[in-house]
This record gives C-alpha cells, sequence and structure tokens, in this order.
C-alpha cells in the first residue's frame, strides 16, 4: 500500500489537521470530527448538516460554506459517525430554525443519524428533519444497504437544498425540497480498479487486468456485473442506459454530473463526459448544467459515476444561486 | 493499462470533445486543440496564452476564463504543441494589446512557442512577451530541459498574471509581474507511483513497493533520489527543505499549493497540506492563501508537489481578483 499518510489509524485525524490549515473560514471540532463554518450558522436559518464515513472527499467536509452546508461530521474511512457525534454538529449548526440531516443510504449512517436526531430533539429541542438520499439504480440492495444506495444525487442535494436555506425558507420547505431533488435524481458508477483503505493495507477486492466493474459502490460494494474493459464510448452506455430506463429526463433541463471516483484524472474524466454528452443528446436530454471531476470519491479508486437530475426551473435557480466551499464556488 | 478512453491515439481529441460541452462559457478550435473563451479577449486587453502537452490537467485548458487565460493549447500527452498551433492561438487571442506566452521551462515547448512568437511577429504583427517558467527546485538540467523545470508556479503566474491584465496593464507591465511571480516561487515534488501515457501503454517508469522518487517531474521524469516509503512527515520535510533552502520566504506573505499529481485521493492532500503547514509555521512563514487539490498533474500518477510563493501586496490583491475558470473559481 501506497499512499501518502502518516499512519493507518491516523488518517482521518491528519487530513482534517490540514482542512483547518488550508481553509481559515472553516473551523475544525477535532474531537468530534466536525467542520463548520467559522462564522457559525447565520440566525434564524434551517442548518443543513451531512456526513458519513470519510473517503470520498470532498464529500461532505468540503460542501461546508456558504449556499451548502454548515457542518459536516466524519466518520473513519468507510465508517459511519457515532451518534453522539452527529447529535453535537445539530447542536453546533443549528441557529433556531431547525436542521436538516442529509444522509445517505447505508444501514449505519441512517440508523446513526435517526439516533442523533431523536437525542438533539429530546436534549435541547433542536427541529430535525431528515433526507435519505438513494439514487444509485445499481442494485435494489447491497451489502451496505437496504434499499439503493445513496451516491452522487447527495452533491445536488446539498447545493440546491443549501440555496434554499439561504434564501431563508424554513425547515419543512428545505426538506422538501432536498426529498424532491432526490426523487428526480439517478446516478450509476464503474470502477477500474478497486481503493484500498488505509486500515486493511490491501485493495477491498480483485479486479484483474482487463476487467471492470459496472455498477460499483463508493465503498467497493459488488455492482451488477464484471465485465471485459470497454472503450470508453461504451462505458458511458453502460452508465447512461440503466439511468435512463429508470426516469424520464427528457421534457425538461437536466443537470449532470460526470464524477471521478478518485484515481482517474481530469483527462479521462472530461473523455467520459463527451460520450456521455453524445447519449444524452440523442434521446434528446437537455443537459442544462454540468459538473466534471471529483466530487464524491472512494479514496484511489480509478473510475467514475454519472448522476443525472431532471431538474424543475426552481431548481436550477436554486442550483445558480451563489456557493462558496471549498469543494463547489461560484458567484461569490 | 486501464484508462476511460476509447484509443490511446484519441485521447486529446476526444476529451477537448467533453470539454467542449461541459463548458459552454469556452470554446473549443478542435483542429488546432485550442481552447479560447466563448466572449473573445476584451478588446484592448493583454491577452494570456499558456500551453504545453496535455495530461496536466486542469493545467492549461481549465485556467481559461475571466481572470486567467484567454487561450489553451494542447499538444498530444506530454508532447509539446506545434508552432503553427500556438501562432494561431496567439492570433485568435490578441485584442489589439499584445499577447503574454506563459510557457513552461521544456525544451519543446520553449522552441515552439518561441518559433510562434517570431512568426505571429512577422506575419500579422502581434507583439508577444514570454516568460518562462522555471520554478522546480529538484533538479538544474533534466532529460527534458536545460535548466530548472517549469512546474507548479505555472498556476500561479496564470492566476495573478491574468488579474493584472484584466485589470488592463499593458503587455510590459503584465508580462514583468508574470517573471516576478516565477522568480520568487518555487516547487518540489515527488511521486509514489508512475503515469501511464496512453500511447505507450505501461508505466513511464518502475517504482517497486515500498519505494517512492523525490524530485519527479510531471512527465515521470526522474528526481533527486528513489528513497523507501516515508510517513507524510518526512515526506512533507523532503518537500518543504530544499524549497526553503533555495528561497527566504520568511518576512512576508507566502502563498502555497499543495498540488496532487492525479492519482492521490484529496483526504491524502489534506494530509499532507496539514504537515507542510506545521513545518512552514516552524520556520515563521506566514502563509497567507493556500490551495489544494489537483492543478498540475501528470496523469494518474499518484503523489503530490508543493509550491510556496514569497508574495508581495500586489500579487496577493492580484490573487484575491475575482476569477472564473473550471479549475479556479471565486469572487465572480
Amino acid at each position: 500500500m501506497k499512499k501518502l499518510i502518516n499512519s493507518p489509524d491516523a488518517v482521518l485525524a491528519d487530513s482534517l489537521v490540514g482542512v483547518a490549515a488550508a481553509h481559515p473560514e472553516l473551523r475544525v471540532d477535532h474531537d468530534n470530527r466536525i467542520i463548520y463554518r467559522a462564522e457559525g450558522t447565520r440566525q434564524g436559518k434551517v442548518a443543513l448538516i451531512s456526513g458519513g464515513g470519510s473517503g470520498h472527499e470532498p464529500l461532505h467536509g468540503g460542501f461546508v460554506g456558504l449556499g451548502m452546508l454548515d457542518a459536516a461530521i466524519s466518520g473513519e474511512v468507510f465508517t459511519s459517525p457515532t451518534p453522539d457525534q452527529i447529535q453535537e454538529a445539530t447542536k453546533t449548526a443549528d441557529a433556531g430554525a431547525g436542521v436538516l440531516h442529509i444522509v445517505k443510504n447505508y444501514t449505519g449512517d441512517v440508523m446513526n443519524f435517526d439516533m442523533a436526531a431523536e437525542l438533539a430533539g429530546a436534549d435541547t429541542g433542536v427541529a430535525v428533519e431528515t433526507v435519505v438520499t438513494n439514487d444509485d439504480v445499481a442494485v435494489t440492495d447491497s451489502t451496505w444497504t437496504a434499499g439503493r444506495r445513496g451516491v452522487g444525487v447527495t452533491v445536488l442535494v446539498e447545493k440546491i437544498a443549501g440555496a434554499a436555506a439561504e434564501a431563508g425558507r424554513d425547515l419543512a420547505s428545505v426538506a422538501a425540497v432536498a426529498r424532491e431533488v432526490n426523487e428526480r435524481g439517478r446516478s450509476m458508477g464503474m470502477a477500474l480498479t478497486s481503493c484500498t483503505v488505509p486500515a486493511a493495507g490491501k485493495p477491498t477486492f480483485d479486479l484483474p487486468e482487463g476487467e471492470m466493474e459496472i455498477g460499483v459502490g463508493i465503498h467497493g460494494e459488488p455492482g451488477r456485473r464484471r465485465v471485459p474493459l470497454a472503450p470508453a464510448s461504451e462505458i458511458a452506455a453502460m452508465l447512461v442506459e440503466p439511468i435512463l430506463a429508470d426516469y424520464d429526463f427528457t421534457g425538461g433541463p437536466t443537470i449532470a454530473l460526470l464524477n471521478g471516483m478518485g484515481g482517474s484524472p481530469l483527462i479521462e474524466l472530461y473523455l467520459m463526459y463527451g460520450e456521455v454528452a453524445k447519449l444524452l443528446e440523442a434521446e434528446g436530454i437537455t443537459v442544462a448544467r454540468s459538473l466534471v471531476g471529483n466530487y464524491i470519491t472512494s479514496l484511489d479508486m480509478a473510475g467514475c459515476s454519472l448522476t443525472l437530475l431532471a431538474a424543475t426551473d426552481e431548481m436550477l435557480e436554486l442550483w445558480d444561486a451563489p456557493v462558496s466551499t471549498p469543494g463547489l464556488r461560484w458567484g461569490v
């Protein structure tokens, strides 16, 4: 295993030291592994928090800031944060208007966020709403999940619901738009290589030269099938087709996210996006906004995922609103 | 070789299709492999162009836009663009105030940009100034270079000189600040793994498990030495020490770029930045601005580089000016 780390058990703690040093506009609670806005949540604004296992950076800590999250909680690599951590973040982020928990659908995350929501309510009376993302069309149940996994749409939920909160909407309204984004979003991923979890010291799964995994999860969970390596144009079809089979993206604007898994260079991600764009155009789908790059990763895995969102006009407007985070920034 | 490509000889062309599809604010001249601003260079503004072999994305095409480059020219992977391509970009970008060529110090790039500058002057009378970046302290001459290699400072030159051009300065003044940034910047890189050039189909060099290359170049050129794999804190020292031995960064603000080589995940890059920040603080160096992420890459190489710039107050002001490119965006 070759990694830029000090020791496998200190990866998260050491990385948070770097986040704190690099971003004076953020603060890090090192005990609870919470990244939050230095200036805190604006009084009366609905707070958005999210979190999960680390190893998916910039998700979630890289999306803390104006227009997105108020706080993000990190568990160890691919390990859910504890209810205590999440409860602490909920209390820290609340500014009197309640807190939206954005939770990717993994059993541990869902359980621990639920427990934290209950604790926060009982302890301090903070109102909590939860949106669970489950956009991955690859599998219905997985080794880590009951139901579909939550992946790329989580980035879009954080951006769009974050803008709704900045605009002053109340908790019910912010939660509603977050749920609507999840309902109208679909994703599919693939891997050329496994990732290597530092504590394990070896690749999570074997993927021989000449093969790839279609429908892989962001922790290296098995996908739909193992197939021979294929040209990018065919890989694009293997991502686009199951998404379009699951939801109708014609007749309105689409937001497209071509996401890198962490180990694939940008030149390849743009190449993949070019192939995806051709297929979408041929299907009469209008891409109104797009993102290409590493947004929800799986450590050093080589590969990519595609997320499509059938955006409403309201969602496009919220998408275009100013955002200022380490991972996503425009308009400010 | 596992890559998201159609065929090794179509990587650049196919990737540019994706760039054009993803960025309506940019245009791509596919024949000449030039990425330029859709609205063109503002009349009377000094134009900035840069380019080189591809495989270093987001450099250079990802830095085209308000506040940075007016156009970027791509050669094939790790191959200089031709004088004809560069001349074409020079003519396209010129808006009556002349053109600054930003050239990384590699023999082919320097030669071809020089020839293009002569051709553009003779052909159309466009005034051209050139800044050659040579910030890499690792080696004095290399397999690809007479003199030091140009690496991470190129990103800072493009940002700062780009802001000077947007502010309406003339060609001599923009060139002067670009040269000053290069003179006050130093870099050092390292690799955990080789990169794999698509056309070669195999890693550029062998780097056994348990070893790393200190002072590596962005094409996988040999560095200073091959050493046993070490903890991040020691790697940080191997990057910081030769930089500080070469230039005095105390007594003023520093801009720090902790750059990923393409295959290292963000969690590791932040971890490395944390280690670097500790060392700089211990040396009495004040980091005024920082960037952590993939900015000048070497395909899928795992590793990182550090660039420090002893910024003047003027440079900080230009750094903070609005920028809107795919790779760097703030204030707009």
